[in-house]
């Protein structure tokens, strides 16, 4: 980097950083793209003995971070996201390790076939391109990124949040330790050098064309802004407002335990549930079990005029609960007349993420996931398995509701697209 | 429409008819996305009948449309691309059959895995949503891309240019008539009621989040505009600056019979070659007859210094010349220093679109394949092949040289997204 940024001179302005780094990362990801599994492996496994090798460093730059952090007010909880420990670093290392053992999904043939005139078509996987990652003081999501980047034979420009800097420089210096002991250019996985929040929109803007997707990983409000003024494609989730339909043929234990789960596991993952729907046909058995194993788990339950009377503690929902994704042990409950207005109330108020129904009613069942239109549905089972991991994707860099190229979890292959490959002996069209 | 124009009244301003519109488009999707393949087939059959008992209704619209053309002084070309006769009327009518009978792309299980939980997980096809065409004064686009749309089981808003609107109209009615027959909503195909530009810019910000891609059919200037002031995604090409490189290992008349069809067959089309590559280890012995071969078949060729030292006839070859999409008979003609130079070459100045490799050298041919990034790459067959039905798609509604979601050819399997659709047993994360 050194070399062109003195080029530039060090009044360079960030648009100029920017639309810099943008070309170069452009032409590393040509290398990328042409990079053998072995080669990218190589990079992957010396990034890990790189952040391992450096733990120390890491962690006295991180610290830096969160003396900086606490010293401005920010929460236990935001303080907790950004700090690291060895043990910490640890993970994070073993987490490139795994990315490096998945299954190298760039040129694969996902499909073959021949022309009558003998021409034989293949589409092959390849990568995206430049793949801009927006995120927020989660360092490990640096590491995360870049390895799933590299694997996939993409390059990336890291954007992470203001306090976690300095913990994700040097976490970026292992990175680039990792990719130049491969051989690969270091400019493949690039960290704006910059706490100015210019940099963002310049990536929004496409850093002149550089850029070929932008994924934001953070609060509603990055995603919020990168949707309305991203000028390029974006895989993100605006909301998780995930529901667990109870049918009238569900059997009242198995729809407790995935209520419980799809709320209580996790709250805060984009697959908890926020809203259960309950059918009348089986509300007088079930309703108020449900709610009540709810609030046994220290669940808050916003309820309509029925669910109230089944237990006093539920407290009235309003309109607006039934779009909103809590994100916190708080729970919206209704009871539908049947499968139609279930089906109606996912239309109306879900994020078309992930819906799950619970019935032995196959029929019932298949109507339900045929007619949600969410990246992801269940039957009889908990809203809490949208994950990559959960998926077999091996890791995931985010679940995306756009219905646009990756949709649902997206792992490396979802960061890959296709050319058609096309082998002839002299064909010419008629 | 009559009732809903009404109740906007008739001074709705276009950006009220056309928000109004999305609206009503992306309810009818949500209908189209749930009927089955015999309801859509029943419907494409029906407009066809429709399209053919009306063939005398549209002959008399487009008439009014080609006196208005020649009127205003259209070229002649042009008035060809608009005029209709009831052979053209019955063309139409047999491409909605011929869409009618490819295989249903919504519903079908592109993927297929159990996890070790139990849970199986599916990957199912299912419409796009809301499809906006734009595109000019061609009145079969109408139908093509309605029928294409309805096939896939998406809605459509289409724009089609103003000096075919009367034409437009009249193919539209039958659409509508189909679609009624059959039990679908005739909102799920919708013609822009108005000449008014605006409609465009309506639809290029996307009618209210109604609009889930746009697929701009016209000049570079419709599809240049469309790029730049789109917020939704756009499946298009901008330029098809095709190669053909003839390596040092081609046969001289394998390499003769694919450049003279690649470029010379149909120059107009987006897959037609714009420039010639040869290998200076076969310029020796094939520079000069494919040269004369592009001369003799009426082809301008504008070369660099070698280009014109075999044939006098060659015109010099300006930088501009190398990234021109000439769609003509007019061919670039360089000679390159091995297989590198050629990539480069077709890196630096291409489109990624269409790039051809003649060579019996499959080690060469291998490495064009891969390290050319174009959507479409062939190994000893012309670049004319790049065609949605020369693939075996059955029809297609354009090409696109995006990375996301549809690259090169796109049927009705490109006009897809997917679902994973996942069945358990009360399966709950641990």
């Amino acid at each position: 980097m050194s070399a062109a940024h003195s080029a530039i001179g060090d009044e360079a302005s960030t648009e100029e950083v920017m639309l810099e780094m943008g070309g170069r990362a452009k032409a590393a990801a040509r290398r990328l793209a042409l990079a053998t599994p072995a080669q990218k492996n190589a990079a992957l496994t010396a990034m890990a003995q790189a952040i391992r090798a450096r733990t120390a460093l890491i962690c006295e730059a991180n610290a830096e971070d969160v003396a900086a952090a606490r010293q401005e007010g920010m929460s236990a909880s935001f303080v907790d996201r950004l700090a690291l420990d060895p043990a910490r670093v640890a993970a994070i290392a073993a987490g490139v390790e795994l990315v490096r053992d998945l299954a190298d999904p760039v040129g694969a043939v996902t499909e073959a076939w021949d022309r009558p005139n003998g021409l034989r078509i293949e589409r092959v996987r390849v990568p995206l391109g430049v793949i801009g990652v927006i995120y927020e003081s989660r360092p490990n999501v640096t590491v995360d990124a870049a390895a799933l980047c590299i694997k996939s034979g993409n390059a990336a420009i890291l954007r992470g949040g203001s306090d976690s800097f300095r913990s994700s420089r040097a976490l970026h210096q292992a990175i680039a330790l990792g990719l130049d002991q491969a051989g690969l250019p270091t400019a493949a996985i690039g960290l704006v050098p910059t706490r100015d929040r210019a940099a963002v929109g310049c990536m929004l803007q496409g850093l002149g064309g550089n850029l070929d997707v932008i994924i934001p990983r953070g609060g509603r409000s990055l995603v919020a802004r990168v949707h309305a003024e991203a000028r390029v494609p974006v895989f993100a989730h605006l909301d998780g407002n995930c529901h667990v339909y109870v049918h009238g043929a569900a059997p009242l234990a198995m729809a407790k335990e995935i209520v419980l789960n799809a709320k209580m596991r996790r709250t805060s993952v984009c697959g908890a549930a926020e809203t259960l729907l309950v059918d009348e046909a089986c509300a007088g058995t079930h309703l108020r079990p449900l709610v009540a194993a709810l609030l046994d788990a220290g669940c808050e339950v916003r309820g309509d005029s029925l669910t109230r009377i089944v237990d006093p503690r539920v407290r009235p929902a309003s309109e607006e609960d039934w779009s909103t994704e809590f994100g916190e042990a708080i729970i919206a409950v209704k009871v539908v007349g049947g499968l139609g207005e279930a089906i109606a109330h996912v239309e109306r108020y879900g994020s078309h993420h992930t819906d799950a129904i619970v019935t032995t009613d196959q029929a019932a069942a298949d109507r339900f996931l045929a007619e949600v239109d969410s990246a992801i549905v269940l039957h009889n089972a908990s809203t809490q398995f949208a994950d990559g991991g959960e998926f077999g994707f091996g890791a995931e860099i985010g679940i995306a509701t756009g219905r646009m190229h990756a949709r649902g979890p997206v792992g490396v292959e979802q960061l890959t697209t296709f050319k058609y490959r096309v082998r002839g002996t002299g064909q010419t069209r008629p």
